[in-house]
């Protein structure tokens, strides 16, 4: 990380709540496509053609509105808006479900009188089953009345699954001397490995972007934040992130080697890490969030499979619920991750406290270890001693009500 | 399978009881490891020196036991008796837990006069805390004093941890002539990936078998059963199967070759897997037992991970406690497992019933897959299309009474 993105990272303010940047507009309603007769359909829109980028599941069953999206992304380059809806994911519904998709980003398009390509179209639901066009249509229709420029809020909601609460996080930086804004709006818990329930995120910024550069830039804002978490380790076929840059700002368009190009990426990664953070911490069922650090591993392959593997062991997150350092269990998932381990070796630390050295117990009590573990956050390090490689992921416990709400 | 296997196998019958082979005995005692005041020792003894083979845990982090009985049945070959702990795993303990395995061994050894590295250990409980050997110790005393040629069904229940029944299967065989008998012995649930409290399993026979081809013959089976199961994709750093020949049915040397040899194979593969099965349908919380069939493989690691991608899914084991027959999620946990999946070609069976063709809804109506996704045990056969390789893994649905074992 270069001097000016730490610079960049330092002067910003984070601020969760859904300001949309200049020249957006946004949405969410009710189109009755839950039984909850909760919100289940959000819209996006942008008053002038805006630079898109996005990442995508690489799940190798992908939904019809992934396809279409992905295509979009690489081939048009442009955007103008993105309708979402729950209910149902569009995926596993084949050639139909394409034409489904098609056929909602056309719709949308036409309201704004916009070219249809540009248009571009998220679902996240029950997978295999038809979209309710009969519904969707309809609430496209009063998606487009309902945008405004205070809609970030809206449909922040709209897009809510078995979320609790919203999700966004905005900030402003200074770009040629104006004020640039970036907000995300986000849904879900996870990317590489999301809860079923499909992990959606929307980046929008007025200001100017080159879209291959920001592509790049939000490739690595993404691994470093929603490709760190871990619900339940699976992969939804859904999973997106698309990014709007719509240059209502006025500023030069943004690229490396731009004086503010630093702190353009510092405000991306902030609002990505903080978003993520959030999707963990409101994990399904989820009461605490753990960092699971790893260092000192051969290889960096090594390190994030040995945190994934204690990160996703449902042992471990089971004993998470409770206040005991199961620390023996973090053992085992280690021993049999990937990575190469010597338990004679590992070091583990819960928060600042000692609790293993040399694979054996060590230094705090299992009382001040639990004093650590009870907490709503907390940190586990473990020091593999073979190599200098380290990487982290951030889970959640597994509680009584994931299971709840899953079967 | 040699056709003389498949004759084995249709004139065996087993049946669940832990009647003993000649010349062995056993016991379980309750030694005060556990709060509970359950069981929680157990004994196994052989007249005679009998030929050892076993299998243990691929966990890099190993318990005590596993390293010291691992090395007695390479180097050692012969074994008169196995002494068996719960409460503590004598794993993560360094050499203080390897002096303490070589202890109880050399103690259960005294008892009867034999040499010290004439007996193994095995030990299942909480990783990471030294054994309570103060207990231990008179704990192999009274054992001693305790088994005989009916104990084995006292032995079943001595071994047991978060199992809710005791599990044993036993058959005979004929020999030259004489009748033989195998009779398995086992706790917990995996082997492979195990519950976290440990799979253990002890077979012993009376016929006299050649150590090597008992040893080939054990590692056949035990890829045929335990390691055909899951039930959360954790491995224990103890799981150990133990298998005693001790050639009191005075028949010549069993090995490949020997007309009775595919007698024994059968035997020996009817128990194990019996043994297995009834794992996964005791598997922690578990009211269900699916088993996950993946055929049209490409090669048979294909086979082998979108199985177990789809057995250790956490959200298919969940829906599982339902009777919705969620295919949709399947489908899911095919795309994102390391096996090549078109999900254009998938097809999917509940139990004969045609769920999904070309990846998308087919055949039988929700209702009617309802009604086998609410059976106690089914099966659910997926045919990718790519290949001709095939694998089934054996899974258990996930329900909270899983979350509140091991919080």
């Amino acid at each position: 990380m270069s001097k000016g993105t730490m610079r960049g990272k330092r002067t910003l303010k984070f601020t969760a709540a859904a300001t949309l940047p200049a020249g957006f507009r946004a949405a969410g309603i009710v189109a009755g496509l839950k039984k909850s007769g909760r919100p289940d359909m959000a819209m996006f829109f942008s008053e002038r053609p805006a630079a898109v980028a996005g990442t995508f599941t690489t799940n190798q069953v992908k939904a019809a509105t992934v396809r279409l999206d992905a295509g979009r992304v690489a081939s048009v380059g442009i955007a103008r808006g993105i309708v979402v809806n729950s209910g149902q994911a569009n995926a596993c519904t084949g050639k139909n479900g394409l034409r489904d998709a098609q056929a909602m980003a056309a719709h949308a398009a036409r309201q704004f009188g916009v070219p249809a390509d540009h248009f571009l179209v998220c679902s996240t639901g029950r997978i295999g089953v038809p979209l309710r066009m009969d519904l969707i249509l309809p609430g496209i229709e009063k998606l487009a009345q309902a945008v405004r420029p205070a809609g970030g809020e809206s449909a922040a909601r709209g897009i809510m699954t078995t979320d609790t609460r919203p999700k966004r996080f905005t900030t402003t930086f200074a770009v040629d001397g104006r004020t640039c804004r970036v907000t995300g709006i986000a849904k879900g818990a996870g990317m590489i490995q999301p809860c079923m329930a499909t992990m959606l995120a929307f980046l929008l910024t007025d200001a100017k972007v080159a879209r291959r550069a920001m592509q790049k830039a939000l490739k690595a804002a993404v691994d470093k934040s929603f490709n760190r978490i871990t619900v339940d380790a699976d992969q939804s076929t859904n999973d997106t992130v698309l990014m709007l840059a719509n240059g209502c700002a006025g500023n030069n368009a943004l690229q490396p080697g731009h004086r503010d190009w630093p702190a353009f990426v510092a405000a991306l990664e902030g609002v990505t890490f903080r978003l993520a953070m959030e999707m963990v911490r409101d994990g399904e069922g989820a009461q605490k969030m753990v960092a699971v650090r790893v260092q000192g591993a051969r290889t960096p392959a090594d390190a994030e499979a040995a945190a994934r593997s204690v990160a996703n062991s449902f042992l471990v997150k089971t004993s998470w619920v409770g206040t005991y350092p199961n620390w023996g269990r973090i053992m085992d998932a280690l021993g049999y991750s990937p990575a190469q381990v010597d338990e004679t070796k590992v070091e583990m630390r819960y928060g600042n406290l000692l609790a293993v050295k040399n694979g054996l117990k060590a230094g705090a009590s299992i009382e001040q270890l639990s004093k650590v573990a009870a907490r709503k956050e907390f940190a586990i390090t473990i020091d593999l001693h073979l190599g200098r490689h380290a990487a982290t992921v951030y889970s959640c416990d597994c509680t009584e009500e994931y299971v709840k709400i899953n079967k």
